[in-house]
């Protein structure tokens, strides 16, 4: 697959984004590089301290791109061209914050890309005199409903960490670090199609109770319940994230017990999945399983986040998110038990909005998966 | 090398940025994971949606980090505990930016991290209800002044890539792409000491005109000239960044002609450096050797950065940058030529401020070096 989708997926979200922008009664969006420009334009572009920034006019008039001259050729393989999209470089000296408020109206209403750094955006603020708002509330509308293109990027990311955890054998056994795990799963998420290991969690005894931990050099033992939480983007940018437990050795009937409830809990709040219900709800019914057999004190996070070409967007799987699912919506369902200084276990799936409830891209065994003491 | 320095250095920076925030008539730095947190609290933390910052009353109170639950580990590693640092967690549900309001008089006058994401920044605003403006005007003037450790960590980090330049000759030959000159370039940085291979330019033949080109499937020819800029951190974080050019087999008489003449412009800014001077004055000293030479319109960029935990960070060595140099800084010279279409040429060594004028931390040699034709 290419690094971007043909350049007429993009044309359409420019135009349906300006639409939305219009419709909030704003006058453009500002998007400097990050997810959001990678949705609307196809550009991988990274900058930071030097300003470049697309600006959306929400009349419908062109869009352009304020860049700096010596990063031009980072949009090259972007959609930029193909759409007759405006580059207005700028060379060192020049003030990009105003270039942009130039091509507004002043005072202008803005709203900006999640991603734009303070830098940028106490300038800009200062330049149009008016202080954005987020293109959050926007572009959620477009980026959380995925179009064909993108589920099928997203089978293929979910397809590709599956095979990871196929092989987890291979790589994790009594007597190795979790840092010596880890660099193996790297090679092999790099091996099985994706182009860059985003991030490996490999939290074993202990270190599974943390719901954040990395890696580490603690020796993996028999007997250690292992939390594997891994993924990685695939081309054209789109993300898997798939976690699975696995026990060195069988596990004692306690620990086979609490996961069976988490693998409960999860396929609950899978089944819970259909159009139409609130984000919230999904959150609950894991959640009210867990409650009720005493884990809920140990279930320490959210349910689950959007998934696309960021790792965590919307919709977010929690309580307070009343917001209705549609179809298309991608997320992951992941709810975990954290035993603090003893083990913890989260089992995750990234799933699909359908008509009929949901489609899972991960489709490897829920429960704890044992693997031999070598 | 640790992954930090000791944790008296991060109680004097934090003293000292409260020191400069009342100075300039702040109630409080807002900082989030970046450059600057590293800086302050050793803390290599990273974050997005999930709001981690960290509070420093410029009232001399002690400073705390609000910082999501689940991610309190990642500050183990920092110098907070060491420290007394208070750690206000929270969980999802909660509203982290009024957590930071709560914690400071309303409206607050407030400087952020130039790194916090919109995503965060306008919230906070609305929270603290007031517009923050850049913690980088109290907190350049601590992190461009290197202190003898900074300094060590640099010089560190210059020769391991002077390593890498000096081994150029096994990497880069007629016959291969630049991507796989690039791979094994990676490979040696880390090999050198570096974390990371942060950065690495191969720019060969007229890849070499695009100052920002990094790499391709362009196979390198007998007679290309051949742009290396690579670079990247070593403990505690702190970045190498060196260009040299090179040629495969003899350069034609005026391509040897025009590097001279660059490397005299090179040489003129260093010379150029010493306290008191200002920034600007070391761009104009290269530049106008290239602009005498009639190389004026092909010298795209400014001549340089500062450098340290960030690879891009204050001092910009550019026109109208009148800050006056001062013993401990530590910035790039690297001026270039660019012929679009034909070829470029630059380079690029990290010098560091003394009473005297400067040290370089790259010692390599400094004209095109002629890499035999295998």
């Amino acid at each position: 697959m290419t690094s971007r989708f043909p350049s007429s997926v993009y044309r359409t979200r420019l135009d349906r984004a300006a639409a939305l922008a219009a419709e909030a009664g704003l006058d453009a969006l500002l998007i400097t590089p990050g997810p959001d420009l990678r949705y609307l334009l196809g550009s991988r572009a990274e900058s930071f301290e030097r300003l470049t920034c697309l600006v959306v006019p929400a009349d419908g008039t062109p869009a352009s791109v304020v860049v700096p001259r010596i990063e031009l050729a980072a949009l090259k393989d972007s959609a930029a061209a193909d759409l007759g999209i405006e580059l207005r470089d700028w060379v060192d000296g020049v003030n990009p914050h105003q270039a942009v408020a130039a091509l507004l109206p002043g005072p202008a209403r803005t709203a900006v890309t999640d991603a734009m750094p303070a830098l940028h955006l106490v300038p800009l603020t200062e330049a149009l005199g008016a202080m954005p708002v987020l293109a959050t509330a926007v572009l959620r509308e477009l980026r959380m409903t995925k179009d064909d293109a993108e589920i099928g990027a997203l089978r293929t990311a979910g397809a590709a960490i599956d095979r990871v955890h196929a092989r987890m054998g291979e790589f994790l056994a009594a007597g190795r670090t979790e840092a010596q795990v880890a660099a193996d799963i790297s090679a092999a998420i790099l091996e099985e199609g994706h182009t860059e290991a985003a991030f490996v969690i490999v939290g074993s005894g202990p270190h599974g109770a943390d719901p954040h931990h990395e890696v580490s050099e603690r020796v993996i033992e028999e007997g250690d319940v292992v939390v594997i939480d891994i993924g990685g983007p695939v081309e054209p940018g789109y993300n898997s994230d798939s976690t699975r437990t696995y026990s060195i050795g069988e596990p004692s009937d306690s620990v086979a017990a609490t996961v069976a409830v988490l693998e409960r809990a999860q396929q609950a709040a899978v089944d819970a999945v259909r159009p139409g219900v609130t984000a919230e709800t999904i959150d609950a019914a894991a959640r009210d399983i867990l409650v009720d057999a005493g884990y809920g004190d140990v279930f320490v996070h959210r349910t689950g986040h959007g998934i696309g070409l960021s790792v965590h967007e919307e919709p977010y799987i929690v309580a307070g998110n009343d917001i209705p699912l549609e179809v298309g919506m991608a997320f992951s369902i992941e709810p975990g038990v954290y035993f603090t200084g003893e083990w913890g276990a989260r089992i995750e799936d990234i799933v699909i909005v359908t008509p009929e409830g949901c489609e899972s891209v991960n489709t490897r065994p829920h429960g704890l998966t044992v693997l031999p003491v070598r």
